[in-house]
């Protein structure tokens, strides 16, 4: 069975649990795995945006991809993030992720020295010609200041370049019209990054989703896929207006924490309140949530019945 | 002698030569910093934007650094950028730079993960507190997707966090309300990164600059600071109007090479045909300039008598 | 029977037809007024962007909408865009429009001089204060250079001074959260701006759509609303799906003919070649599409059986 | 002599005062026409932005000139601003200037409907092509969405439609490079938009400025501009320093006063207190300033010793 043919429905990008004292806490990467598994997502993706990757050293993502591989011991496709300033550095990352077993790589448009398209084209060339490994192209502007352009895509994929996209782009209309140019087309799936739009998303095509809220609440998520998937509507738009109101805890920061830290911060407290993880914090300079915010956040899962 | 009191003038960032087969070029390197002293720079920053610092290994960084310094052998101060996306990452850099023997660290932001205004402070504050060199705030929203806000300068330079700002933001109209906000304030000192509005820049009570087209002819810049300086106007905007002429090849470029490496890149052919540097390729997925646009490039310095 | 009961469905933005010498053609006006009527819309949005509103003069405001409700002859409800840089000229457009005889006023923020938010509101307050009609909320950012965000829409609905939305903002994400927000509220409808995600807009819980488009393909807007209003899935996306197809030739123009000018252009050369229209041509400064995109429209109108 | 010959030193863009029944209060403006020529200024600019241009009615456009005019009575050169959203809009506007008999018309790129820089070159030969006036372009994307590029500049130039330009962009970079590539040229003249660069930008070369807070205090910017154009340096800049301390009122608004109403209405205020404009409001819907902004700009003034 090819990749393109395994990987599909719910796929949440992994958060990075920290000891109190800023390690990898692979006691806690472990529930979570467990945690996701059991609430039924069909494949994981490690080393995202969510995951804090480029707050974590070399090693640490390769343990933190041994630890989860061993977790999930076969039971979904695991995929994972390579992200990096520039070809050589994903490549090293990439190395490594396929050396640990991995089923696909992640790949963004390098940062900080931006490239052009024709660069960045040439950046999934370079690691497709040296790593065998499927590879999915992840649009994440927000965080490389670089969109995939259509033609981009339409590129990449005619080479046989990516195997997926994860849109996080925020730019659904550019994603619709991507999922009707690749429809009927075996070769290439596409996945949404964000989390409330999911039901359209899937209605309109996609294969899956890669949602960052998937860590706190996984079985809504995969209800909302299988839903979507089978055409009950009434059902897939129930499951998503109420992962609409649990994603809102996201905007219920201050201004000195930071949108990312918001997000992916509050995602951690849930978990942390769920007994999921040890300890919320994110790493330096990524502040915490405030003390209010997180008291928010439990009568949150209490009304929304994530706290037993 | 205090750093804030010694950095001042022409500090160049220097580019990063590579061998044909991708090494850093050493030998190259130490023709470069001695073609900058030789034109009478006034400091030298190494592993900048211009220095493709985040397209270089770790051990590369400090190779270059110890390369470096020991070509410069104490004539002029070198400060070392240790950008990465998080905080850790960069201590890292700054631990290696500092047993390396530069006199200051240049900070940015961190990137990918974009952090609040606050969070940005601690972020300076964390290298401070760990690192006892005297840090340079480098403000590129270009390359991290966050401007260093007017009230963030304040607050890093009323912690003393910072001794000097480099301000690459294109805004230059905040940096002369900076200017005139830390006019005679002996603890903070101002460089523009532009390399087309020293004069006025200068003019205005900056105490430098930081310009990258500084490596190919330094000794204009030089001219140039020292004209300000003295308050020779026409002298100074001689020179500045010759170099912003010099300047346009970064525009010369092909959309499929990205504006970074449209800009850098053409130094590099500049300074690889007046024999500074055996090569001009910059790193993966950077693209080379076309064998037209350097053909134009050597007519171009013909023109500035570069070429001897 | 209340106006937010009235509106809904397929209400396009009417585009508007010139004669040869730059008048006003109210006899192709008419046309198209019977094509989407006889097409089967649900409401006609006059004097929205579409429409060059802001190249017509106050008279020929005035003459379009009573042409036009004139041939609407109550059919369907009719709502007028007020678009203009500030209040006292946008009042000026609803008196005109309200003694016309429209059902309802569409209003954006103030635009060349930029407002706040509390401004924006209070733009509403002012002319809600001294028409009586009802009020829609026009969120085009690409036009006047402000979102309007989702507390500003919240104030807007809880102040009683809208009773609608079109989204034009490209913020899908956004948009669905609003369609949460105001679920079940009897006194709000949401539109889409969005040609391409209508399906997807109906499914949920949007009130209808004002697709520039549908001045080309009116009834297949219809049958996409409708497919979707039933819950017929696999229909609505087919629609769906043709339209994005058609939707293409918006794309196809040149760097010279702004988008703007490239998509409303494509629309009129369309419904030139379709006999709906005398001629195709904007209003100065806008560019006509080159003679081979009139060509490769005609083309893309005949495989969609579009000539007869 | 021509009129680019003429167009040169410090030309304020003339504030719009209103009487307490919001209308234009030509007994203050009046006063102000004699502040500024009694305050030693080279031209005016009628109908710019900070004139509130777009929130006037075409007869009040007319009047204001007809005023200024009378009150200037040749003394300095008249030009007047024509923006609008379409070439015809401004055609009228211009009309009507020529005939009140400015010197020349200041033009914008169109708004509201984003237009091509192909496009907004056929604006300005529209324009030309009727109106034998000398026309000045304004490159303010801030106000309509679109940067004049450099390369339409030189078009504009080369085709003779403009004889000067005034650059609101912020891109200082930008305006340089300009100023390099026509010194010399007798035919252009360029101004700086900017309140706090002006002694850089005429060291620069640039013929003069257009400053908004030249409303406040002309006598500072003429000695500004006659002290940079004789190369007294240092008296350059002690004036710029201190007019850059009287501009930071325009920053001590709250966010419901939008940035723009918060400068020109900070300007106006201060009139107010100096006794120049009955009344410093702004017409709706810019909010005014709150009485604690209005107070601190009074003890701002106090120390600027601009109150008598």
């Amino acid at each position: 069975m090819s990749f393109s043919n395994q990987l599909k429905g719910i796929v949440p990008p992994v958060v990075t649990p920290y000891t109190r004292d800023n390690q990898v806490d692979f006691k806690s990467l472990r529930r979570v795995v467990r945690h996701l598994i059991d609430g039924g997502v069909h494949g994981l993706f490690m080393l995202g945006s969510t995951s804090e990757c480029v707050l974590l050293g070399e090693d640490e993502r390769r343990a933190l991809l041994d630890c989860a591989l061993e977790e999930v011991n076969g039971q979904v496709p695991v995929v994972a993030g390579v992200m990096d300033t520039a070809t050589d550095m994903c490549l090293r990352h990439a190395r490594q992720a396929k050396a640990a077993g991995v089923q696909g790589l992640v790949v963004t448009a390098p940062f900080y020295t931006r490239t052009s398209q024709a660069e960045t084209i040439d950046h999934f060339r370079f690691i497709k010609d040296e790593i065998t490994l499927p590879l999915v192209a992840y649009d994440i502007p927000v965080c490389v200041g670089l969109k995939l352009q259509r033609d981009t895509i339409h590129q990449l994929v005619d080479e046989g370049l990516v195997v997926a996209l994860k849109d996080s782009s925020g730019d659904e209309g550019n994603f619709r019209m991507l999922l009707r140019d690749f429809q009927g087309n075996p070769n290439f799936r596409l996945f949404t990054g964000s989390e409330i739009v999911v039901d359209s998303a899937i209605l309109a095509g996609a294969h899956g989703c890669v949602p960052g809220l998937g860590n706190v609440d996984p079985t809504a998520y995969v209800r909302l896929y299988e839903a979507a998937m089978a055409g009950r509507l009434a059902d897939a738009k129930r499951e998503q207006d109420r992962l609409i109101d649990l994603f809102q805890m996201v905007f219920w920061s201050v201004p000195a924490v930071s949108p990312g830290a918001s997000g992916v911060g509050s995602f951690k407290v849930a978990m942390q309140q769920m007994g999921i993880i040890e300890n919320s914090a994110m790493r330096r300079p990524n502040r915490a949530l405030p003390e209010a915010v997180q008291t928010r956040i439990h009568a949150h899962l209490m009304i929304h019945q994530l706290l037993t």
